[in-house]
C-alpha cells in the first residue's frame, strides 16, 4: 500500500479548517486571513483599520511569525486584543494552530478575527485555516510581477490590497500592470490601492470589511 | 519502528548538496545562493553585478521561481547565461534541482554560479544546495525587524546586502537597527549597503565576490 503523505497532511488540515469554519459560522464571526511577503505592511494595515473600526466592531487578531512577539505587541499597545503564534521554523499557519486558540476566545463577543499569516507568498496559500476570505497584500516596492510569479495566493485571494502607493513617485512600478497581472490569475479579484502613510484606501477597505462582517452575522 | 520523515528528507537533500559541493570544488567554481523576500531586488542586483564582472569572470545563473521564466529572461537579455528552474508550487530550491542542471554545464569554463532562490525568507534557509555562501538581501521597505523575525536565514548568511537604500529618505527605517538586529542573530555577518538605482555598494560587492572567486580557484 502506498501512503501519499502530502495528501494525508493536507486533508488533516482541511478537516480542522472545516471545523474552525463551522465554529466561526455558528458564532457569526467573520474571519480574514491576511497573506503577503515579509514587510509588505500587514501589521501597519491592521493597526490603522482596527483604530477605525474601534467601538463599532469587536475584533481579535491572531498573528503568525517565525520568531518574536513584536507584531502582537504592536496591536496590544493600541488597546486591541491580539495573540502571537510563534511557528518556530514554520513557514505558514495551519488550521490546528487556529483551532488551539479558538478555545480561549469568547467568540460570542467577537465580530471579526483578523489572522495575520507568516510573511511568505508561497506556503500560506496552501493551508486553509477556516477563514471566510484570504486577503493578499502586495506592496509596490516588491514590483508588479508578483501576481504571476506567485499565482496561487493571488488566485485564491478575494481582495488584493495594493499597499505603499505613497512610494510610487520614487519607484519604477506600473500600477496598471500589477492589476492586469492580478486579474490574469484571478479575474474576480477586488483591488484597493492604499497607503498607511497617507491613509488612502482605508475608507474603501473599511467599507469592504464591514460589509463582509454584516454578511456573516447570524 | 518510527520513521522521522523530516530528517530523512533533509538528509537526502544534504547528501546531494554534499555531492554538488564536491563537483563545484573539483572544478574551482564559486557558488553563491542568494535568498530574500519576494521583490527585494535579487535579479536587479544580479543584472548589475554581472555587467560589472563581464569579461573578467565567467558566470552562470540558476534562478528559482514558483512560476514564470521572467527572471532568467532578464539575465539572458543582457547576454549572460541563465537557466530558470520553475518549482511549480515549491517554496524553495533543493539540492536535487541544482544537481540536475550541473550535468548540462561546462563547469571548467565557469568561475561563478549565482543561484537566485525562490523569493521566501523562511523555507530556502533550510535547504543546503552545495553553495559556498548564502547571501541574504534585505530591502529597506521591508522594515528593520526582519533579521529577528526570520532569524534562520540571517544566521546562516555570510553576507547581507541591505538593498534599496536610495529609498531611505522616504521611509521610516533605521539602518542602524537593521544592522544591529542582523548582528544579534549572526555576529560574524558582513553587511554591504547598496542601491541598484544609484549604484552605491556595487564596488564593495564586486570586490567581495571576486575575492571569494579567487579563494575558490584551483
Amino acid at each position: 500500500m502506498k501512503v501519499k503523505i502530502g495528501e494525508k497532511v493536507l486533508s488533516e488540515n482541511d478537516r480542522i479548517a472545516f471545523s474552525n469554519r463551522n465554529i466561526f459560522k455558528e458564532n457569526g464571526v467573520y474571519v480574514a486571513n491576511i497573506i503577503s511577503s515579509p514587510g509588505a505592511g500587514k501589521t501597519s494595515i491592521l493597526e490603522k483599520i482596527l483604530q477605525r473600526m474601534s467601538g463599532r466592531y469587536s475584533a481579535y487578531v491572531l498573528i503568525g511569525d517565525v520568531q518574536t512577539e513584536n507584531d502582537a505587541n504592536r496591536i496590544k499597545k493600541l488597546g486591541f486584543e491580539a495573540k502571537q503564534i510563534i511557528t518556530g521554523g514554520g513557514c505558514h499557519l495551519n488550521a490546528g494552530m487556529i483551532s488551539k486558540r479558538l478555545a480561549q476566545l469568547d467568540l460570542d463577543k467577537i465580530d471579526i478575527v483578523f489572522i495575520e499569516n507568516v510573511g511568505n507568498l508561497v506556503c500560506p496559500s496552501a493551508y486553509d485555516l477556516g477563514e471566510d476570505d484570504k486577503i493578499v497584500v502586495l506592496s509596490v516596492p516588491e514590483g508588479e510581477d508578483k501576481p504571476i510569479k506567485y499565482p496561487a495566493i493571488f488566485n485564491k485571494a478575494k481582495l488584493m490590497l495594493l499597499n505603499k502607493i505613497d512610494l510610487l513617485p520614487y519607484l519604477q512600478f506600473s500600477k496598471e500592470k500589477a492589476i492586469e497581472y492580478a486579474y490574469a490569475v484571478n479575474s474576480g479579484m477586488e483591488v484597493i490601492e492604499m497607503s498607511c502613510v497617507t491613509g488612502e484606501g482605508f475608507d474603501k477597505f473599511q467599507k469592504w470589511i464591514e460589509q463582509r462582517i454584516k454578511g456573516k452575522r447570524r
